[in-house]
This record gives C-alpha cells, sequence and structure tokens, in this order.
C-alpha cells in the first residue's frame, strides 16, 4: 500500500479507531521509507517530511494519528548520515506499531491490579482498554461482577455485553440512565477514552462525565484505561477538543423529525470528564494521577511545545 | 360501574396512572354510597368502610390511592347523622376529584411563574405536571426553548417532544446520557414525580436523579411538580419505597438474551432524589421545599398517624 | 394622619424600611377604624377592607406591608358583632405595632445565646435586628470582635462601623472583596433579612450569597436576623422574589458613564442566599432552620393560602 | 542607566510592575555586562554575582525580579572562556526582555482559543494578560460580552471598564459584591495573578479567590492568565507568600477614621486562590493545570533547588 | 418513694440517662397528687406547679426531664374542676410512662424497615434505640453484619459488641479511627441521640459527627433512633447545647499527666452532628427530616413558646 | 555486620521504620562493597547485584528498601572500570545515609515556614517528620499550640505528648474521635506518612483520612511531612499498597473475645487519604503538591520504569 493509499484510506475513514490509524501511519512512513531513494540525508528528509505531512493533513483532528508521526518523525532532525537515519526511522516506526499492539495488553495487566477479587466494575461504552482490565481481572481466577451500561444512541453495550458474557462474567445490563441508581452496589468504575487533555480532562463517549459525577458523589473510584497516544499534545498550545455531533438519525428517525418540526436532535459523541472525578489513567506506560498529562506528553510522546504551531482543532472519530 | 368492576379494573391495570386511580376511587365511593341504602348510620359506616378496605388492597403498593380513599373516608368518623354523613361524603368524593382533575391546571400556573422570559428548560420523562409549567408559561408568551431526553428503555421522551413541538415550542432532543454534556445551557430543570417520601425525597422515572446531580453540580434550579396526593404517609411510619423492576424484554429481546446467557438485564423503573437536589415541590396546594413533606400529608392528605398501621411497601405504577 | 396620608408617605418613601412601613399601615387601619362611624359590621367591614387595599397597593413589592395589613385585618371575617370588631381591630393594630418594635430587641436577647465569649463575628450591610444581636452580647460583658465590611455601592458599611465603635466594640473594616480572605479569623456571621421565601432563600443586601458560601466553605457558622414580617408568603403562591437594580449613579457617574459607551452598570440591591447557606434564622417567635419557613407564615403571619390571590411580585426596598 | 541607577528605581518603586521589573533588571545585566572590562572569565563572574545581588535585594519579595537574574545569570557557571561567557550572558538577557515583551500577545492568543463566540466573560482587577484574551477573542470576530468588577478599594475596574468600552465590547460594570449574583449569567472567568505557588495556588488581587469560589460553585471555567515569570520558586523550599496590607486611607480617611476608635482598617492587596478552583493557566508557555507549577518553575524557569537558599518571603506589588 | 427522694436521686445521679429520669419524673408527679389533698382546684395547681418546679431544678441541663414534666402538667391550666383535673393528671403521667417505656420498641419496629437484608449496618456508642432496630432486622430474620467502634475513653462499644453477639449478629469490632476507612463496605448508619436541636443538630457521643461526615462523604445513609423526648425545646429561643467535658482521668492517668505539664486533656462527652449528613430521624411517632425538629417539638412535646422562659443552657448526661 | 545479619534483623523486625531499614541497606552495600574483591567490574557488578537482591527481598512490601538500594545500585550499570565503580558506589552509600539523616530536620525547617507565630496544630499518630516542624517552629520563637490525638489501638499520642510537653508546648490531648469537635480551633493539621503513592495518596496510621477529611470541610490545611523515600515507585506499575491488619490482642484481649464469638476484631494499621485532601507534601527536598508524586519519584529518587517489574505489592511497617 503506498502512502496514499493509507492517507486515503484514514481520510475516508476505511481505516478508522485511534490504534489503527496510528499504526497505520507509522507502516506508511516506514514503508515509504524503504520505497525512496534519495541521493543525500536532507534529500530523504524533506521527502519524509512531506510524507508526514500528507498524513496528518487526512484528519486534522485526530489526537492518535499527529502523536504516532511525531514519535516516528522526531529524531529525524538529530541524524548526521542517511543511512543510519532510514534504518532508525523504520526502526521507530515497527517499534511504534509493536508497541501499539502491546499497549491494551500492559493496560490490562496493570489496571487488573487495581481489581479486587469480589470487586463490581461499571463500564460504559465498549473500550478494548477498559474491558481488558477485567478480562484479565477474570482470567487471574478473581471473581467479577460487572454493570455494563446500554449506550445510546448506537448501542456499543451489547458488544461488552456480548464480550464480558462470551468470557462467562456475570453482567448487569442497565439503561444509561440507571447508572447513579446502582452506583451503591459498584465497588470501581473503569472506562476508556477518546483523547486526554493537558489538564487532565477525559473525552469519551457521551455519558461518561455523568457516571463520573455519580461515581465521585458515592466515593467510588473511577479509572481510565487509555494508550498514550490518547493524549493531546496540542491542548498544550491551548487548542480545545471539538465535540462532534452525529447525524440525528441515530436518535430520531427521518419520519419521526418530519412530524416535530420545532425538534432539534442534539447528538454529541462525546462529553468532558473533568480531572477532578478521574482517580487513575492507567496507560502501558503504567499509572498517572490526570493532571500529569503534560508530563505524559512530553516524557512518553516525545513533543516539545515548538513541534505545535497548528491551529486545527483536536478530535478523535469513534 | 360497581365498586367491584372499579377494583378489578384497578386491579388488573385497566385503570392505570396515580391520578386517575385515585379519581376512580374517589368515583367508586360517591356510587357505593348512593347505592347502598343503610338502616343506620353504624352500618352506613361499616358498608363504606368494607368498600374502602376493597378499594386499597387492588394496589396495595400505590401511594394516590390511600391518599384518595383517606381524603373522602376520613371525616365519616365524626358524623353523628346517617343522611348528612351520606350527603357530606359524596360531597367530598366528588370535591376530590374536582380538585384532582384542576390540579395540574393549577400547578401549571405556579410553576410558570418560576420560568422566565428566554429560560432554557430541562424536563425528563413525559409528567402531565412539569409540562404543564412549561406550556403555561409559553402560553403567557415567554419564550422558551427546552431540552427533553428520550427516556430509555420505553421513549417517553417521544411524546413529550410530541406535545411541545405541537404547541411550538422549541425543543432539544437528547439521549440520557447528554444532561450534563448540555447542562450549562440550562437554566432550570423541572421533572414530575411519582411519589414524595416524608423527608423529600423524590421518587421518579429513572435517570431523574442523575439529572438533579448534574443540575445541583452547576448550580442549575432543580423543580418537582407533583399534585399533593404523590405524597407517601406511610413512610411517616418507616415504610420505604419499593423501586419496580420492569421486564427485561423492554431493553434486550428474548434472542439476544438467549445469547448472553452469563447476562442479567437489571430495568427499575424509579430512582431516588434526595431532597438535597430538589429546591421547590410545586403542588396544586403551593410551594414548598422537599423538608415540608410531612406537613403537606397533615395539613393537605389529612392523615393522622393512627391511620397508618399497614406494613405494605409503597410504589406507584408508572 | 389620615390613612390616604399614610398611604401616600408609603408609596413616595417618604416612610420606608420594612419596619417602618408595617407600623404605619397598622397605625392608620387602628386610626381609620376609629375615625370611621359605621352603621353595622357588615358596613364597617367593607370600610375597612376598602383602608387594607389602599394601604397594600402602594408598594405592591413590600413584604412586610401586606404581612402587618393581614394580622390586623384577618380574624375580622369571624367577627359577629360591631363593637367588639371594632375593638379587637384596634386592639390588634396596637399590639402589632408593640411587638414589631419589641422584635429587634428580642431577636437581639435570642441571638446573642448563639455567641460565645472571645468570638469574632462578620456582618454584612446594616441590619439593626444583625447588630442587635451583637451589641447585646456586648452588653453582657463577652468580649467581641467584629468584621464589618463596606457595602458598595451605598457604604452602609460606615453606619455599622459607626454603631460598633460607639458602643466600644473592636471592629476591623474591610472591603467586600476580602471577606473570603479573613473567613478563616471569623467564628460566627450574622446578617439581616430583606425578606425570606417559603423555601428558606434569604433576599438580602447583595454581596450576602457571596459571604454565606464563603462561610459554608469554612464551616463557619452563618445565621440570619429577621423579624417575622419578613418572611413573604406569595412565595407559597408562586411569586418570586423580584430583585430590584438601583440607578447606576451609585456606581458610576454621569461623567464617567459617557465616556464608555460599551458599558451598562449593573446595580442589584439584593441577592439570595439559598437556605443551604443558612444554619439559624433567629427571629423575634424564635430560632428556627430556614426550611420552616412555611410553618412560621402560617403560625406567625397567619397567612392562608386562600388569601394569597394577587399576582404582583414582592420586593421590599431597603 | 547604570546599574545603581536601575537598582534605586527598583527599589523606590519608581519602576514597577512585574514585567517593567524583571526586565529593568535583565538590561541592567546586559548593560553591566558590556561597561566592565574584566581581566578574565572568574573576575567576570564575581562581577556579574556582585551585580545581580545588588538587584535582587531591591525587592526581596518581589517573584518576577529573581526570576529574570536568574534565567540571565544561571548558565554563566558552565562557561569556559570569558568572550563568549559574555556574549551568552548579554543575549539571554536580550532575549529575556524580548520574550517577556512578547508573552502577553501569545497568552492573548492562546486565551482566545478558550473563549467562543458568544460568550459571557467575568473578569477581575485589570490585567495585561487577562484582557489581552478577551481583547484577542474580540479582534478575531467573537461576539463577546464582559462582566468588570469595580476593584475596591482602588477601582481599577474603571480602567478594565475603559479598555474594553475602547474596544467596543460590551461591558458589565458591578460592584465586586454582585460577582455570584451574576455568575449564572457568566461562561468563563478569566483573571490575571501576581504570583503562583508550587501547589498552583493563585495571589492576586483581593476578591479574586471569592469570585473563584463562586465560579466553582456554579461549574464555571476559571482560568488565570500569567506570564511564566510569575510563579515563584522560593515556595518550593517552602517560603510562604506574605500577603502585604496597604494604607487605610484607600478605604477610610483619616477624618473618619479618627471618629471611629475603635475600628482598624485591613486592607490586604491580594488573596490567595487554591488550585482546586483554578482550571487552566494560561502562559506564554502553553496551558497548564495549576498542579504542573513545580514542572513549569523547573522547565521555564530553570531553577534548581540549590539556586533557593534564601530565607525572604516572597510578594510581588501591584 | 417521695418527691423529694425522687428530686435527689435525680439530682445526685442515683437515677440517670434520659428515658429513667424522664419516667421517675412523672412517677412522682403522679405519685405527688396522688398524696396530696388540697381544698380545692387552686391548692392544687399550686402545689402541682411547686412540685414539677422542685424536679425540673435537680438537672438544670436535663432534656427530656422538662419534657417530661411538661407532657404531665401542661393541660392542668385547662381544667375546670378538681378531681377530674388530679384524675387527668395521674392518667397523663401514667401514659408517658407506659408510652416512654414502648417507645425504644416502636423505634426498633419502624428502624428495622429502614434495614434490607444482607445489608452492613455501622454504629456507635451504645444507644438502645439504635441497637433495636438492628436487633429488630435480625429477629425478622435478615442476614445483618454490624460494625461497632470501640468508643473511646469509656469503651461502650464493648457493651454494643456484647448485645450484638450474644444475639448471634456478625459483628467487626474496629477502633473509631477506622470509621471511614470501612465506610465503603457499609450499607447504613444507625446511631442514638443525647439531644436533638430545632434545627436538627443532632448531639451525641463525641465521635459520631465525624462518623456521620465520613458516611456523607460515600452517599452512605445515616439514621439517628431517638425517642422524642430528646428533642430539646429551649432551643427554640436560643439555647445552645452545652458539650460537658468529663475528668481527664478518663483518658490519661493522674501519674501521667504529672509527667506533661505542658499537656491538657480535652474530654468532651459530645459532638454536633449538623442537619446536613442526618437522613432521617426514627422516633416513636415516626420518621422524620431533621428540619422537621420544630413540628416534632409543638406536636409531640406540646410545648407552646411561653412555656419557654429559662435561661438555662440544656445538656443531657449521657 | 555483614550483610547476612543485617538481612536477617531487617527481616526479624529487629531492625525498623522506614528510614532505619533504608539507611541499614545502604550501609550494608557499602560494607559488602569494601568486604568483597572480586576480579573485575561485571563480578563485582554481579556480587552487588545479588546482594541487593537478598537486601529487598528481606521486607517485599517495605516502600524506603527498595528506594535506597536503587539509589545506591542504579548507577552502577554506567561504570566502565572496577575501581571507581566501588568508590563511587560506596560514595553514595554514604551520601544516602546522611541525607537520610539530615531529611527530617531538613522537613522540619520547611515545615516551619508554614506555621505562623500563634498557630494551633493538630497532629496523629507520632510522625518524627511531622513533630520536627512543631518544634522548630517552636526553636524559631513561634508560641503553638497543639492538638495531639491519643492515637487507638497503641497510643502513639502518648509519646508525642510528652516529646511534646518535655519541648514545653501547650498540648490539648484527645481521644481520636475528637478531632472533628475541635477542628475549628485548629489552624494547620501536619501528619506524617508510611507511603505516597503515584496518584498522590497518602499512606498512614487508621484515623488520618478522617482527619484530613475534617479538615477539609471546615478549610484547614493539611500538611504531611515525609522524607522523599517514602514515595512508593511501584505503584506507578500499578501496585496498590496493601494495608496490613495487626493483631486483634491490641484492640480486645483473647478473654474478652472469647466471650464474643460473633465478633470480630478488624485492626488496620493505616488508612489511605486522598491527594484532593492533602495541600502540600513536605519532603527534605522541598514542598510540592500531591499530584506530583510521579515527578518526585522519577527526580528525586531516579526510578525508570524498567525497573519496576516485581509484582509484589507494598506496604511499610510502622
Amino acid at each position: 500500500m503506498t502512502l496514499e493509499e493509507t492517507a486515503e484510506k484514514i481520510q475516508t475513514m476505511e481505516i478508522r479507531g485511534a490504534g489503527r490509524i496510528a499504526r497505520a501511519a507509522a507502516q506508511a512512513l516506514h514503508d515509504h521509507s524503504q520505497t525512496i531513494h534519495p541521493a543525500d540525508l536532507l534529500t530523504y528528509c524533506q521527502e519524509m517530511e512531506k510524507a508526514a505531512g500528507i498524513l496528518v493533513a487526512t484528519r486534522p483532528t485526530a489526537v492518535s494519528l499527529p502523536n504516532a508521526v511525531n514519535l516516528v518523525m522526531k529524531p529525524l532532525k538529530k541524524e548526521s548520515e542517511l543511512q543510519s537515519a532510514k534504518k532508525n526511522l523504520e526502526e521507530r516506526a515497527c517499534s511504534f506499531i509493536t508497541r501499539s499492539e502491546e499497549a491494551v495488553n500492559k493496560i490490562g495487566k496493570i489496571g487488573a491490579k487495581h481489581i479486587r477479587d469480589g470487586d463490581v466494575v461499571l463500564t460504559h461504552c465498549n473500550s478494548e482498554a477498559a474491558l481488558g482490565c477485567i478480562l484479565k481481572a477474570h482470567e487471574q481466577g478473581m471473581n467479577i461482577e460487572v454493570y455494563a451500561t446500554e449506550v445510546r444512541p448506537r448501542n456499543q453495550g451489547h458488544i461488552t455485553a456480548r464480550t464480558l458474557s462470551d468470557a462467562g462474567i456475570r453482567t448487569n445490563f442497565i439503561v444509561d440512565s440507571a447508572a447513579r441508581h446502582f452506583m451503591k452496589e459498584v465497588d470501581l468504575c473503569i472506562t476508556g477514552a477518546d483523547a486526554i487533555t493537558v489538564n487532565g480532562s477525559v473525552i469519551n463517549k457521551i455519558g461518561t462525565s455523568q457516571i463520573a459525577l455519580a461515581a465521585h458523589e458515592a466515593r467510588v473510584s473511577f479509572l481510565v484505561a487509555a494508550e498514550t497516544y490518547k493524549f493531546a499534545p496540542r491542548t498544550i498550545v491551548g487548542e480545545r477538543i471539538l465535540i462532534e455531533e452525529r447525524t440525528p438519525d441515530e436518535i430520531l428517525s427521518k419520519e419521526m423529525r418530519k412530524k416535530l418540526p420545532y425538534v432539534t436532535v442534539r447528538n454529541p459523541t462525546f462529553d468532558i470528564t473533568p480531572a477532578d472525578y478521574v482517580d487513575y489513567i492507567i496507560t502501558e506506560a503504567g499509572v498517572f494521577p490526570p493532571e500529569m498529562a503534560y508530563t505524559i506528553i512530553k516524557e512518553q510522546l516525545h513533543w516539545d511545545n515548538d513541534d505545535m504551531s497548528s491551529d486545527l482543532p483536536y478530535c478523535e472519530e469513534e
């Protein structure tokens, strides 16, 4: 697949999902590097920069895409010789892909340490990382019970329920409105994240902040399981995460809407959970309080403030 | 319709809804009083007590039913002459029915005074009393905008949206999970109630307490519109409101459930909003803070503690 | 002074202040009753009702005025004989005036019991009732220190400082903005009230709610000293207290405003302190939690819901 | 201007304001370096250290002064050759001055991203950095409305109102006490800072903490706009920010005070807003949660713990 | 036993405990009434008033004592004939004693309705009324687990543990400091009360307020089980409950204290739990929110404000 | 003392206390290095790694032990020559011991800056670091008053009271339950810590979290004084701090327990105070907000995530 093909597939959302996009971009940079035959280091750098630019431009609001590209590209500036520059860049691309693939597994292992035998865990939406923690704890022989929400309007809770039931984990399936009602039965909440800002706000599936608030009210721990590439560097330079609204069809059919001329459907995909309601963020690089987001962006994603000049708002598709 | 017929219709839920049940019971007592021809006051009282007992027994957990029966029956004990006893009881029955029918209208008038021109109001579920406040404010020429929730699993929000759209009120239709996300746009929340306890807790459609919590977090007023017969006297003698769970079919179909052997659907109809999150309760008898529930039960519903010996838990059907 | 003269003086604000208005109205009813020579009880009642109507209409948003008139007028309905009706009404008027004049003194005695030797008390604005508590405690030999705010824009704090200094009470004079900064030094806050609603909200000088919030944050008790006629009965039937805005001249001079074409001065006289931030209300009839407002209105002010049909918003001048 | 002249002007407050002091000190070091002609690197270092000591000693409680001096002086220790040592130091001084001058502009650009079209913004006191955010958003064509406080006792709000009105921004001018009353109309608060401690507490104009508390109560975002040199390094080694009290004349005139022998005017310039009530700090180096203060001090101000041995308390003049 | 003997035994604390004191006083009035042979009603009233005065004076700070005396004595004023006056008073005394003896049993029955099968209940100190609720629930076959605190310094928790163990109820015995640590395991807290003020504050064993705070933090219900005679009427007229401090010997022995010349033992018997942290008060007359204290004092204890002229502070011995 | 002897003494708790264990381990590594005579660097490294492993294994849940060993051992990997490797390691061991011994003194100096003349300080348990701050402030001539708790079940408060009394500091000695009752008299709380997790939770003597909660409720600052080696690195990789329970004998004697067959004594040594209730952590390296724990672990303890592969839970003995 050429770099242009990958770029197009990301743009048309054929390739979608924070992890898959990130890995596709890294692979495309790797393959592109192998394909081209530049005369010297400078030409190589220019070619690769151009390629990186094409990739990043495909989804200007994605969070994982520039994180992946930056991790692969950034050390290039310090190279002094063409062959090793190529080799190192290709290695970084491979290494990013491997680490990204292992991230959910690592998060599951770390997260499982925060679950105790007999715990009742509530989760919202269908996050691979969050479910990974629960499944790992179950695999380790713990007796876990789960509350899973329906997740209107797209009912991702059905997939979550299927995953948990197939694994043999006792699951209570509830409407989103019932989270506070059952919160007193819950020991721990775990959700995923779509993006995390520099001040530790968690952007995740609509309804998450409401559950976090109810957990906070009842002194129930609220954990977020997220790969490090979910942290949004450009929030450091002031970008706000744009909360997309999806088609009204997901909530009211066209026929119903016709009969309701004064009704507007509002369908935001995400909401924002403030850091105050989040106890831990579990990443593949360890456990952090949400206030540490800046440090993670610097240490794990290797961003410098200088790298962030774009004025594009950030937002990851689901 | 004989008393027995009414009793059966209440029992089989042919007659349903807090207001309709209450009025049907008052009507049945009225008609029964007209039908019977007792020899003396004592016989009359015994006959009527028996009739009252039959009615109350049909829905042992209803709140409005014993309130209505008590209001009609109670002064009977003080009567000293058959004819006037009959006449007074029948008048009380008629008067209860009239007042009950006018209650929603009165609540609307009072509630509209708490809405200001330009206000954005959030409502949950489909409460005649709550909508009455909004519709009345709109009728008075105020420019109102509403957020209405979907209300899973039975989607009563569709009816609410229809009522508001038909009245020409701009309405935003959102999933239940989005209440906190939009709360910063909201000036005022108004919901109905299914029952109110002696310490001012509001039993209402699942999800209400979550919205009240989010309103409290954002310093948004939360009003409850409820007829006085929604106050639950026996909570004074310790009864707790039982939260019924309805059929799982409302949430997951039988076929889906078959494939999910480890999944249990939990489908509570109501949840409990603590008095701390309720600013006002608007009744047809005026505006009260929730902590005044005891006084309303005494003053408006004329219960004595002695009247409350039953050990049945309370709960009103939807 | 004829009733018409009193009415005019109330209307033109020659007579002002909640207590003075209330007593003037009672006196006017008393004098009017003595002046007129009706043929029979019915005529007397009609005359007096008319007089009462004239008085109440002078300041439709006052709280103390209808409370005074109602206390004098209400039992008239139960009279059956002209002479005793006259006599009783005139006695009620005198009795109201006496009790009103004694109220601040009684409040001071009760309030002083809530102050301990060595206490540091913060007060805002210049409330006779609130200062009464502090002065009484000082008279009883307690060593009291006060924080008094400046009270922009009309600097009522200067009068408060004068009163306290003249009494020999050590007083710290601070700008309104400094209340939270010094709150950790404070043992107790006491303010007056202009009106109190049925759900225990306290309408008082702008800035009061901010101080109550800061007291709540620091677990400092917040007391309100208010005569019972400050309770606003018509809030039971849904009236909201209108927060008047006074002339911008109090804040920015006309010349300054001319140079600031995009600037609008907002000058609300009062703000609303929620019951949650008020520990006690001290009245001449005793100490109550704010949630008891309904009971005070019924028990002390003798209002029935039926008496309250007017649709006028409430608000007391300063 | 000789170094001694600059030092005197800082000491006598002829040069005042955090930014101006910092830049004057950097300029003085630069000029001093150009003036002196040391024989060798050691002599140069000793001369410059002496000069730095003179400057820092002029205002022992300032925050920006030692930050500026440290940024210019610190790398000197690593130099090995006189000429380049001189050149580098002079370049650092110039660079500091340039960056400091650009900081407000950068903060404005970043802060404007946190304002949305149609937002109502509250500000307190007259902070160039905070106003910069609002003005920049207005320049970008956003429709902004502002609430500006009067800021007793020195009425800096008048200057703020003038700046906003001149820019054509609709502004509501209110007394400091009215902040909570209008908070429900506000989307966002932005203020400046005089100093920020290692645990993210914001020292700013008296009244700021009260507004931040009211914003927190109403789920309104509270942003602080501050140049990085406002962060107070010595709070790491335990120094507390001293809150100066200014002359009582600003609040009560001498004549008034004479008549009030028991009254003491308390006139603190600043108060302390805890990190819990601050959502973001916007610096020229990016956006941070207040808990990140330590990292900013290390990363942006290049302090080592070893540099901080002084026992002087910190406090910046207004 | 003569009235004087009873009075002495109350004074010397031979008769102690809120309930026993109250019943002894009622019995003494009953017996005294039977003993004396007054010539007429006036003499009888004078004799009995004198007797009542002697009894109340024995423990001026007790709460239950004046409540009992008032309930027996008050209707005497309305009597018009000696023999029926005597008979009625004696009946009231007997009736008070019976009701008092039945109160704990009734409270147990009501309180048990608030416990669910499988609940974990935390209790503090050794309250007959609170334990009554737990024992009754256990008797009804519910599976209850209890956390009982040690209750320093007098270790009343040992008696509680004995009572619960003897009843066969699984009990976890913990130090007072561990209440918050285990709060997440607890479904419900129940304690007794020594006195309840007009604004619903609960005076109870030192440590209660700390547990109520921790329950509130974790959304755990906090119930108070208290006979109606624990409500303190004179708090209406401003009396504050005095918190006695007991002998230091209970905490540090005399020898230890001798070696610690700078150490003062502070040993308060009670603390004050604010109404905000109390969900229900369970009395023999029903369940009430704490804000209803005024209504209970009026309705159940039959106090008029006029009855309360004394200036004595209130406090009940343990 | 050979390394094996030290290891045994740590294992058998002959050597105990976080500081003493840490220093003993550093000394043992130092002495071991001097004792052995390896042929080359590789052999030396292998020998020392083995020795380190033996030490760490003695108390697998200690926090200070691996911190000390890591600080001494870690740079060894970068050495290239045997003699300097030996010398450097031995110097690091000595330096760790010195710094550890000076840490309490440094903490005292820093902490004293946070105490003001006249302050009332509450402390819990008997922490050398926390007392150091108080004693230092007293030494500096400040007038300090202390509230010290009893600290059931092992009464460490007796030692605290002794230390304070001997120093001539006025001390109030209270039962643990009385902390909230006296909190309004307190200006500042200071406690020690047994361990601090990556998200700033403080593990300390049972009861600490309850006091921190009560301080938070009353806006009283809560400081933790802790040497940097109390921070628990492995919480970054997900380890949870295990809360040990000690023998029931400390709470109820064997004979008492025999009579209480349904009673289980629960005796946790520590509880967990969330970062939200902690204002500052004072270490010998400076003052930090608790959210900075990750940075302290990295910067001061020099841990890399790679160093932390063990799966052992952490917990320090008292």
